[in-house]
This record gives C-alpha cells, structure tokens and sequence, in this order.
C-alpha cells in the first residue's frame, strides 16, 4: 500500500515538473508574438518620424541607453548610446543632410521570448543626394520596452556619394 | 491518513514544479555559460580553417541549413542556405580568389539561454588585394547545436576593390 501510494506521488512528481517546463518552453518558442511584433515596429515608425522633423535625441529613443549599445557601420564600431547620438549629430548636422528617412521591407525574427532581430531597408532622400542600404536591428525587451541594443547599418553597393 | 498522503504528494509536487522552474530560468539568466561561448567560438574557428583550405561547403556548415536562413551583405539579401552556398561559389571560384580568412576581435553577446550574436571583424588576405570589414552573426541553438541564422557582412570603407 506504501508503495502504491510512493509510486502516485512520484508519477505526481513528474507530472508537475514536466507541465512547468511545458509552460515555459511554449512561450518561449512562440514564434510571433504579435504584441512585441507591433511594439517594436512602433518604435521603428517613432524613429522614421523623429528623423524626418531633424529631432535627433527623439530618434535616439529606440536605442539601449547603455554604454554597451553597439553600432557597426561603413566607419566601423561605435560603442555606447552618447557616443552613437555624437555620430549622428556630427555625419548629420542639419535638416538638409538628415533628408527624408524611410524604412521598409521590415521583418521582424523572435529569437525568444525577450529578443529579436530586424531586417529592413533604409532610404534617406536628400537634395545633395539619395543613399540607402540595409540594417540589422538586434532588440531587446527591458522593463521600459523593447530596445535596439545592437545596430548593423550598410550602403548599397555601388555607394551613392 | 489520506489526507495526509495527499498533503505530502502536493508538496512534493509542488517541491517537483519548482526545481524543474529554478533549473530553467538559472541557465536563462546565465550572462554568458562558457560552454555556449566556446561552441560558438569553435564554429567560426572551423569556418576559418574550412576557408583557408578552399572547403566551401565544410565554411557551410556554421549555417542554418533552412531556405530562411539570411545573408546582408554589400549586393543586397540571400536567402536560403543553398542560394548562399552559390552566392559564395560565385564571388570566390577558387583559391586565389578565397585567399586566407582570418576572422578577429570576436564578441560573443547571448540573447536568451538559445541565442547569441557575434560581433567581429574579418579580413582577406589575397595577392588580387586584401579586403576586410564587420559582421554580425545571429546565432541559435538547435538539436545538432549553435548555427548562424543571419549573417550581416560589410566591407571597410573606403572598399579596397
């Protein structure tokens, strides 16, 4: 009879164990989750629009403030979120050579429950001349929202300037 | 008596439950696990030697073998492992062509206890002129162990070529 009821409580054992794994694993495999999918495009679009009214710090905002924010671009590493709104502010230092941004062809990848990466085109149409390329984006969830934490941005080949 | 038996099997169960949870969100939150780092580590030491002696389909292997699997590079976006296998057969025919690959200043960044991207640099070294530039790599665990799922490389700037 004790045995019977030790085997119950270990096949019980088990059982409870195997659900909370189970619990855990599905919502880690959940391929799109379509909240975090639509929070992070919003973010894309709120960089877009801050970029076309030449409001710099606004854009910064979808970044990692961190100084482990890393920027890989046609000029190398940029580390760190200061150090990227310097890059910016410099390559970009009004509303004539800021242009028009838009982003497209974006797609969002779920690497898990709390990160993801974006692929997606860039186009910056300017008077002194286009230029464009394609990204990726590495996102991050924190307790304040999705945040790019790395940025790897090239030009189109051949470039254009 | 029963009641009793019952009480000690829900502690038990629960006791089961909550090993099983702490398990897995230790080796969640784990920043970086050693072992992951050099798995990934010996993935690009192998793409390097596979390189160097002209074995494209071994370089290959580092891969995701899947159609979504994603190359950015300086010509637009590959898709699929077997297009990205051509692409590379294409640009780099031979020997002379490949030149030696050393790829340095690697960063291994874990996303979740499943994902991981690398940053680092590569270079080229060729009689036909060098070249070199950045690259992030999205990495996931799978059952036959860490393959790169997106791939974006640039080439320094100014492009040597």
């Amino acid at each position: 009879m004790k045995l019977k009821w030790l085997s119950a409580l270990l096949v019980l054992g088990a059982l409870f164990s195997g659900i909370a794994v189970k619990a855990f694993s599905l919502h880690q495999s959940a391929a799109s989750p379509e909240p975090d999918r639509s929070a992070i495009i919003a973010i894309l679009s709120e960089q877009q629009a801050a970029w076309n009214r030449s409001d710099v710090p606004a854009f910064m905002k979808g970044y990692w403030n961190s100084p482990e924010l890393s920027f890989a671009g046609s000029s190398g590493i940029t580390r760190g979120w200061e150090p990227l709104l310097s890059r910016y502010r410099q390559r970009y230092p009004d509303a004539q050579a800021m242009g028009q941004l838009d982003f497209s062809e974006l797609e969002v990848h779920f690497l898990g429950k709390d990160s993801a990466f974006v692929l997606g085109r860039w186009h910056l149409k300017r008077s002194s001349g286009d230029a464009g390329g394609i990204f990726t984006l590495i996102f991050q969830r924190f307790p304040e929202g999705w945040r790019i934490v790395h940025d790897h941005t090239s030009l189109d080949s051949p470039t254009p300037r």
